[in-house]
């Protein structure tokens, strides 16, 4: 149903009202959501587990690609597992406010009938029988609210289902759950005024990040393990990042974006991306698999009609192949500090730790990556975003007559970058993007490579140093763990990967900030303002328990070799630790 | 040398020191090129066997693979080739004004470097060993003038070459000839002020077309065998066809255009390609091999990291392949008439003669392909095509005072879709564009698929009708064969294929414009003021001669497919007729 909202009503009565159709749709799930204590504590990370039903936590702390086996052959019905996920995920709305509305009537509906179809036909009806999936909210459903987080946008519907959820409800999912994002979906963060602000659930002081908030904290609290957010500069891993989950950000035209609402449809300049946020790197890759066998190019005429390649099945490893023994081997690229705003401790300390237990492995070469240029990468991205002068979001948020939240103001209105371009104007920043990648590209090439110095130059065709170059690229997802909220501010290692429309997966490492490892740096001389600005948020206790995240970059439409390199990582340096 | 324009020179003296130099690399040219009659016939295309050697004529009408084929195993060398180029590229420049200089002297010492390199090593370089190649001149090369067809910029030099003949260098090409564009380089004619005009060999009172209309003459005179071309509205396909040649435009993103001079850099809303044109589809092939086997994607940022699908080399076919024999199939849809401008009759004639010869074979299935609002398709391409109001052509015209070309008018002040847009209005037109484009996919997706009759739909992950579908589109490439000078002025066969950025490849049916057989209708109403505009062109006699070429187009990325389309269909109907 969608939601109805009479003419002339103000923006806090449309937001209650829209706040009271999300509480009745939790209020609709069965056994009952318990109730949380009225006192939270910083950290909620582990009250689901004091609340829910053993069965509840064994189902919704399952990995996807787990949870899809046990449905494949029987061992859980699709409508247990739903119903699970629903309680949790509704838990995790009352903790940490990520959620915009629950779906149990369509979502168990649908659960009993892929369990119908299992017991009448003996098998799964496609990759994802059953597997209940979260859904950012400006991802569009037909007939149900489509307000990509502004209040004059409330009451709008999706015409039909986004192409993604069609694509994926073929192979058998389950949506159950509609999540939280920004007012302009432009921040780091997840806060508006129609559903408030969604926060850390390990510590409430924090940010989920964002834009893709609502995703990031339910997967936190394990109310989902599979879902799907959007990333334009940061909004599928600063989430993840900020909850200790895998996101990856496709390279663009893979996966269909089309039936998403926002605003600057149309804008090219810089390519948004949909993809997957997950509690695994299973999920991450199943759904990407899902989605690209379909052949969605077919339906979405944006998308570029290059199969997904399989490593795993197709036999084929995309890594070098080590010439005398025949094993796979990575060249890893490290990129600790942008050379704009330098990480926070715990984040240093991460990298160091993972670089320590993957050096002097025999089939992982580690050099350092320095950075070309990012804050000339922000001043692209960030004047490109906006061209209009962010007209489109200044009538979206005046309409209503809502607030500006201050980090809406942040990246449109304070930011310099931001101006009324005419036409000539995005094609001369066009063309400076295209010089930009060009000469990171150009960069990239000759990390690593040591000149050859035995003589002429040999003539060959074609020249080839791909064996010495370097594969993916190891860094920072942000400057910080999860900052305090409101203070997402610097954008500069997720954007980056925007900018150059590069693949990134976010995983976890498995540590948290420690106050007692991750100290200040009291002697620390900032390089400029916004450095200054992050040296400043850094205060060790602030941060505690927060988990530290770290991001693995590819070339350009290298998406399955990064989750190849993580994968090998992963098995050499013992991730998560 | 660069070309050295004193400061205040007038537009006239300009363009006269550009053509003086021009006559000189012609004069250069050893044996002198011979004169050829001041009294020209219409029809020159048999001149040159009249003036040439029987070696040069021989050299020349081979075609490029045979060429290959010879200097690879020492049968000819570089240097005779080159030199058999040159002479017939100069006398085609004395017949149809096609040449904007020659290099003899750094192509006859590329050349004997090659011949030189092949004695040492008894081995070619590379696939192009020796073979010489001809470029539009807004093809950046290092030092030479670089001025895209207008007389302000006369004097710009190339910074360095353009990447891909860096590609081509790197794989044994020789650069020996650059060749003529319009003013604008939006003309589907080969007029500029700096140049004059460039005519058709077949009938010197039609165009050449254009923009690559230099190169199609060039190639029609057998000047060049293979050439480098761009197009963004039909400028690889007009000259093509018009001259009797081969022409591909690839899907964008797959050869380099970067270091070639245009307006409206930075403009991404409709793309330009660069591709070959080519007097055989060997060439065509060898050309689009020879370029993505280097993964030109590693040294330019925009190129996607596909692979050519050599269907010969990797066995792979990629057509249908029938069930019961095995055979290669093909379902070929026919789109006679794009439903707003009728094409002329010896069109009609060309693609009922072949539609005829293909039809009733095992291997191919032929359906009606019914046009899906193409007036719509060139309404949103000529808005997007000049988005800041052809601000950038108007300064590059007037600054050196010269006139205004009557298709620059027409293309740009008289069209009716040309505006200052600003970027929300560019950001809805794109939108518009991608709405188009979804349509006509679904379009394509449908023609000849015959509805499931029998019961309920089954339930199968994923759907796929692919076995039912079109494969490739038969068409015209424009509305007549080559019209009158200054007459191009229907874009819509070619231009609807950059709407959708669909791969297009042209071929000459070996028929020509017969008046005897081609009668205009005389009863015909026109449908619109451009429907009547092209009926009224079409006097027989005034086309006499004139080539008749088709057009193969295939769905988005689908390059590989349509060149191994056409392969069958030649094969089949016994092209060319």
């Amino acid at each position: 149903m969608p939601l109805v909202i009479p003419q002339n009503t103000s923006w806090q009565d449309t937001a209650a009202l829209v706040q009271k159709h999300r509480d009745e749709t939790i209020s609709a799930v069965a056994p009952a959501i318990p109730e949380v204590p009225s006192e939270l504590p910083l950290n909620v990370i582990s009250i689901p587990s004091q609340l829910l039903s053993h069965s509840e936590i064994t189902i919704t702390q399952t990995l996807p690609e787990d949870l899809l086996a046990a449905l494949a052959t029987g061992q859980l019905t699709s409508t247990n597992v739903t119903n699970a996920f629903l309680r949790r995920a509704g838990l995790a709305q009352k903790l940490v406010n990520c959620v915009t509305e629950l779906l149990p009537d369509r979502a168990l509906e649908r659960a009993r009938y892929l369990d119908e179809y299992f017991t009448r036909h003996g098998e799964p009806i496609g990759p994802l029988h059953g597997l209940p999936i979260s859904v950012k909210e400006h991802v569009g459903m037909k007939d149900l609210d489509l307000n990509a987080g502004f209040v004059s946008w409330v009451g709008r519907t999706g015409p039909a289902n986004a192409y993604i959820l069609d694509l994926l409800w073929n192979a058998g999912a389950v949506f159950y759950v509609r999540t939280t994002q920004p007012q302009t979906l432009m921040h780091l963060e997840a806060a508006s005024n129609v559903h408030g602000v969604t926060v850390n659930p390990y510590n409430r002081a924090l940010t989920s990040g964002g834009s893709s908030g609502g995703e990031g904290a339910l997967m936190g609290m394990r109310g989902s393990c599979l879902g799907i957010g959007t990333d334009i500069g940061g909004s599928i891993r600063s989430p993840a990042a900020n909850n200790g989950v895998y996101g990856l950000r496709p390279t663009s035209y893979r996966l269909p974006l089309v039936g998403c609402a926002a605003t600057m449809l149309g804008q090219e300049h810089i390519v948004a991306v949909i993809g997957p946020l997950s509690t695994s790197v299973g999920g991450i890759k199943v759904f990407m698999k899902t989605i690209i066998d379909q052949k969605p190019w077919m339906g979405d005429p944006s998308l570029l009609p290059f199969p997904w390649r399989d490593t795993a099945r197709d036999g084929g490893s995309l890594l070098k192949k080590d010439k005398t023994s025949g094993r796979r081997g990575l060249k890893i690229g490290v990129l600790a500090d942008d050379g704009v705003v330098r990480p926070h401790p715990p984040i240093l300390r991460a990298l160091k730790t993972l670089v320590g237990r993957s050096k002097g492995q025999e089939a992982i070469e580690i050099v350092e990556f320095p950075p070309y240029k990012h804050d000339l990468a922000w001043t692209i991205i960030s004047s490109l975003y906006f061209a209009d002068n962010g007209s489109e979001e200044k009538e979206a948020i005046e309409s209503s007559g809502e607030p500006w939240r201050p980090l809406s103001r942040f990246i449109i209105t304070d930011n310099r970058n931001v101006k009324e371009m005419d036409v000539r104007e995005v094609w001369r920043m066009t063309g400076r993007r295209e010089v930009y990648r060009a000469e990171y590209l150009a960069h990239w090439n000759k990390v690593g490579i040591v000149p050859k110095t035995d003589g002429e130059a040999t003539e060959t065709w074609p020249a080839n140093v791909e064996d010495e170059q370097v594969d993916v690229l190891l860094c920072p997802v942000g400057p910080g763990a999860a900052p305090p909220l409101d203070n997402a501010r610097y954008w500069g290692y997720t954007a980056q990967w925007n900018v150059l429309d590069y693949p990134a997966l976010v995983f976890p490492t498995g540590l948290h900030v420690e106050p007692e490892l991750d100290k200040r740096e009291d002697e620390y001389q900032a390089r400029n303002a916004d450095d200054q600005f992050n040296y400043n948020r850094y205060e060790p206790e602030r941060y505690r328990d927060t988990p530290i995240s770290l991001q693995l970059v590819g070339r350009r439409y290298e998406d399955e070799k990064v989750m190849e390199a993580f994968e090998l990582i992963k098995e050499i340096s013992g991730l998560p630790f």
